[in-house]
């Protein structure tokens, strides 16, 4: 039992060195993400959220800062767990309109994965008047909550569609 | 690459199994979380989740029953990384005050994967025509909301606070 658990500001940080090596992992697995989508929009998507994950490094790094620590990682299971079925998937999924909407719930995982994540984090940091690293952490969980809606809106209007013919 | 994943309900049939190693698993899971749990709610909250969860395989089986399968399994690395991560805290967080609020924080990355999980799957069954396997499938998405919400309210009407101390 580590002796450093002890209070919901150790909690805290642990939340943050859990999501900084979530978002570190997303930034190395978003670009294969990008490169199998075959819809134009799809890929862009992608690549849009690549440069807001890599943003949401920053942040952490930020929030870290504010805290009075240096960035540092541990090791998350999930998120590998979430990228090996992601894997998987583009391994055994055919390119094209079958894959497509078999990425998006791939994507979905991983960011209602992050929203759960970072609205923990933000609601210890609020509690612990951590008003600063509140906002930091406030600002990503809004951006992983629209890449959620876009994905959403992605699926429903064309990308599901194109799969059924 | 596999032949049998060339359309959308191919990829619906994929989801319901993942879904069906995803719950059965959970089954295992849970009555270790009630078991680490302090606060009396929140125990008795996974353990009524427990049964919801014993529910939900159920309603899976007659999701499969419906399209005409038998139920299978396909192996999720994602939750078993879930389940990983939440046995690091039951064994490095102490029971608690401390450990209560790091055990909602992993019910609810639980909860929101289910949920982009059954989202997912919800949708496709839906644009399939599959009406009776779309009820069953938002039945149980609406379970997994409820369970999210009262977490919610367990985690920042009282367990968060007591934590502070």
């Amino acid at each position: 039992m580590k002796k450093d658990l002890q209070s919901l500001q150790d909690l805290l940080l642990l939340k943050l060195r859990a999501l900084y090596d979530v978002e570190n992992t997303l930034v190395k697995a978003l670009p294969k993400m990008a490169e199998h989508a075959t819809d134009p929009e799809l890929k862009a998507g992608f690549e849009q959220h690549l440069r807001e994950t890599e943003q949401h490094v920053r942040r952490l790094e930020h929030a870290f800062e504010a805290m009075g620590y240096k960035p540092e990682k541990i090791k998350v299971e999930a998120i590998r767990g979430l990228i090996t079925d992601a894997e998987w998937i583009m391994k055994q999924v055919p390119k094209g309109q079958t894959l497509d909407p078999m990425l998006i719930a791939a994507a979905q995982y991983v960011e209602h994965y992050e929203i759960a994540g970072y609205g923990t984090a933000r609601e210890w940091a609020d509690l612990l008047g951590h008003t600063d690293v509140e906002e930091i952490l406030r600002q990503t969980l809004d951006e992983e909550k629209h890449a959620d809606e876009i994905l959403n809106v992605l699926a429903t209007d064309r990308i599901n569609q194109t799969a059924m013919v």
